[in-house]
């Protein structure tokens, strides 16, 4: 695998698209964060056990927070310094895996 | 299910054991945090799994982080405004899971 390069917040915001509910934030040099919520905490963690295989799958692991049908997940990859091109990939897809 | 009860701090100490891993800290009335460490995060989500099914029988579920091999869980009971035995039974239930 390639070094990942730090993004700058425009070229990430550019490749997380328009309508992204990814937030770009000014953090440990930059990271990106989504909030998902859910109907109940089943719900939550089925969600949160596909991103996991995701995440295993890609050897790339969020900083992820949950709190019964809500999750925070925060993407930024550590030896870029900040938000690299495999977090805008990790954000697509698990976007992906937010059903509705 | 009875209405729970805030316990007081010096309470829920006791209960928990002295050799407890778990901390009491003074926060939103109460809360009881333990950190634990694996060797990846294939550990520390299998052991998360087991914990939402723990939380969903007992419906009683924790607020927690988890980045890579770590993860760290929080307890409190909102309806007692703090830590209640329902937390502190959680905490044993938890403990049980942890490997080691």
């Amino acid at each position: 695998m390639n070094k990942a390069v730090r993004l700058q917040p425009f070229e990430a915001i550019e490749l997380l698209g328009k309508s992204s509910l990814w937030e770009c934030v000014a953090e440990r040099g930059g990271v990106l964060r989504r909030t998902v919520m859910f109907a109940d905490f089943s719900d939550a963690f089925a969600f949160m056990t596909r991103v996991a295989l995701l995440a295993e799958r890609r050897n790339h692991h969020p900083e992820w927070f949950n709190l019964f049908n809500r999750v925070d997940i925060t993407l930024t990859t550590h030896e870029a310094g900040g938000i690299s091109a495999r977090d805008i990939e990790m954000a697509h897809a698990i976007d992906e895996l937010v059903p509705g």
